[in-house]
């Protein structure tokens, strides 16, 4: 199956270090991956937090966590059980089995994943095209590693684009071509053209990855006519279309997706089966539980006249990387979405009340302090996580041990979403872990940060 | 970072399927692995299994289920959370943020795996080079991902060997040669052949991977003469030793590893770092919880001076890979270790009591029913899940599917051990999770698909 490609000579991997006869192993005999900025950004920017407790956060991209306590795990694993026994009529033995044996590769609810997707997205799939993963990161490196045939494979994504895509498509040997992105999101005329330069170059463009909905990192999002236009770019070009959706819900309107709340999904509008959706429970669900999903509702055909599900041949990728998703982890989740009908637009109505009340804060209290500041500027999303500042000044990761050490405020250098090669004059600010009185404070640290740079440049 | 390799032409990857306008992948377009045997192994064996619930299975490598019972999930949880309390001094929000929130990427029992390899197996570790994974099939493909950074790159691997090593170098890209298995385990004059005619041929053997107890599929184990010259063997031709130990504790002997007892493990016994170890949680602790780790004590020096653990680039990648392992699925493992004073050989004494009468009543059923049966043998592991029956007649999938329909008996075929290229005078019988009755029906069903096959091939 496997055969040699550039045979390379037979070398020592092992190198003697001076101060013992113990191994040391060479990075440079390594995955080339390893070597990569984007694999090292997010460790870097955690031992910058870390060194710096005090200081406020406008860096943690994670959800809201006020309303935790370990009480509800016991509760929805309480509630998932009960699912079992009642609705599918297992004694107290097969429950226990669930939770605790191998269990099947695409998960134990699938179902109940089908159910939620049609409650809060108006998106209607077979649970058999569902598989069930230890986050939304692995559902990301299922679809990449089952897409990468050859050397000549590539992936299309916006450029900024997150860190977590960098880096699957690394581990997966698969070069991303980056892709402009503007204040409607991923720019549709920049990606025809990219997509037709790859393959002047002899490349197989595989699929484009995006995220229409306040995506990471810039918090922008795509309107309607966009997302009909990527579709048919999709059936014209004849790609894939990998949809990340793990913000939608944070949404600044009414519920649901719609003509009077935000734009439905690229899933929901899929007629060709053109999108392969990339879920996510750790922003809706529990961090904690690592249960994210694909819906991949492909038909493969096997080259003999029989065909399957994209959905088969990831489970199948996935039976080689984690066998299975944790069924308690899934129980947990599980048994959240059996609390909330289904629905985790109604499970997340006081996390959502506070992003919005935390998104406007920041918002009005960049107004207040910044507004007259020459070249300085940001964007102003309707939703989600992020918004993102732009400034006269370099923003590298010096800048922010200075922000963290003398002003107590932390954020994310922009580079990081582009690979260290752009972004040096932008930082992302992330609203959803704050308390209004941080938020206050932290926008006074940063303004304090950004009037001594301005007074810099105009030296 | 990445080199465009085997540049291919620009090709469609979607062609229209015949009965409607909706899109059709061609397997043959995807990732190399997908077409491989040992990629759909588990997943016809569990399907012929499906298809026959009534049949007794020696085919299941699951654990005993006998003692489960959904309220050990809760007492887990909480002697964990209580732990986080009294020895981590956390507060309640503490606590509850260490369970939802995302954590360390390396894991939050790192500590406890530490004291449990001390307590069992006489390892004595850094918590620091220990990476908490989703399962020990994880921390395979983290090593393999790792190790495999050109197309020159092999892993040696007994033969036959673990599908899911065959199935984690498949997604790896790493071609893995072939090394004899004797009575006394990976045949070690072997190994260092096909290691010589691998570097002759220009190839780069990264590593060797090995089971010293009780390898799945034969059942059997290294002495620790032939330990101690595989180590020697290791530092002699610059390669690591990826040692997988997850039957190790179910062994037929005194308790703990030493003279009394089953030989120590390479690690215990590795002076030279050259062992990463692959620790797998789903047979001791909880298979649902789908917790293992790898210890990977290496120094790696960055090529500027600095050098970290090879854990750290292990690290690295599972954060792209899956994150972090679910906190709330390792303090389900915790919280076992803690309520066993960390010792899993304490916490498994009634299961491994079963599997010794499993092993003894197979073992003796075989001689009292096959022992005079000319040409059909079989070997007398020690301990472990797993004994092989040699017979002399073809034993394939279509053999299984008689035995699962006509006899109502299942067992493994060897050749899903081999990539399906040898293996097929071999069955392998698992004797972890039935009842003593049930083995002996499923040997009187067993001899009476042999008999039947013995009397064809006499005619």
């Amino acid at each position: 199956m496997l055969e040699f490609m550039d045979v390379m000579p037979s070398e020592v991997i092992l190198a003697e270090s001076p101060e013992s006869d113990r191994a040391t192993l060479d990075r440079a005999t390594l995955h080339a991956s390893l070597g990569a900025a984007a694999m090292e950004s997010m460790n870097l920017l955690n031992e910058i937090a870390g060194q710096y407790p005090e200081a406020i956060s406008f860096a943690a991209g994670r959800p809201y966590e006020g309303f935790y306590d370990v009480a509800q795990v016991h509760e929805y694993l309480r509630a998932f059980c009960a699912y079992l026994r009642v609705e599918r009529g297992m004694t107290d033995r097969q429950v226990a089995r669930t939770l605790f044996q191998y269990g099947d590769t695409k998960g134990i609810i699938t179902e109940l994943v089908a159910r939620n997707l049609a409650v809060d997205e108006g998106i209607e799939v077979d649970p058999g095209s569902v598989v069930v993963t230890v986050g939304c990161q692995e559902a990301m490196f299922l679809v990449l590693r089952a897409l990468r045939a050859g050397g000549g494979d590539v992936l299309l994504a916006p450029r900024p684009t997150y860190v977590g895509l960098t880096g699957a498509a690394l581990l997966a040997d698969l070069p991303v071509v980056g892709v402009a992105t503007g204040p409607g999101g991923i720019d549709l005329d920049d990606l025809v053209v990219e997509l037709r330069l790859a393959r002047e170059a002899g490349r197989r463009v595989r699929a484009c990855y995006v995220t229409p909905d306040f995506a990471n990192p810039m918090g922008v999002s795509m309107d309607l006519s966009a997302r009909r236009r990527l579709l048919d770019i999709a059936v014209a070009e004849n790609i894939l279309l990998l949809e990340d959706n793990a913000y939608g819900l944070f949404h600044d309107g009414p519920e649901g997706p719609g003509e009077t709340g935000r734009p439905p999904t690229l899933k929901a509008l899929d007629r060709d089966k053109r999108v392969v959706y990339l879920g996510s429970f750790a922003k809706t669900g529990v961090p904690g539980a690592r249960v994210g999903f694909a819906v991949a509702d492909q038909r493969v055909a096997d080259g003999a006249g029989g065909s399957g599900l994209f959905a088969d041949e990831l489970s199948k990728i996935k039976s080689m990387l984690t066998v299975n998703t944790s069924p308690i982890a899934q129980a947990v989740i599980g048994g959240k979405l059996l609390s909330n009908d289904c629905s985790m637009v109604a499970a997340n109505r006081p996390e959502t009340a506070i992003y919005r009340r935390n998104m406007r804060q920041v918002l009005d209290g960049l107004t207040k302090r910044l507004g007259d500041a020459a070249d300085v500027s940001w964007n102003v999303p309707t939703g989600g996580f992020f918004v993102v500042l732009t400034v006269p000044f370099t923003v590298d990761d010096d800048l922010l041990e200075q922000a963290a050490g003398r002003f107590g405020v932390l954020f994310t250098p922009m580079h990081h979403f582009f690979g260290t090669t752009a972004g040096f004059r932008q930082l992302r600010l992330s609203i959803s872990t704050l308390e209004p009185a941080q938020i206050d404070e932290g926008l006074d640290r940063l303004t304090a940060l950004i009037t001594e740079r301005l007074a810099d440049v105009a030296r």
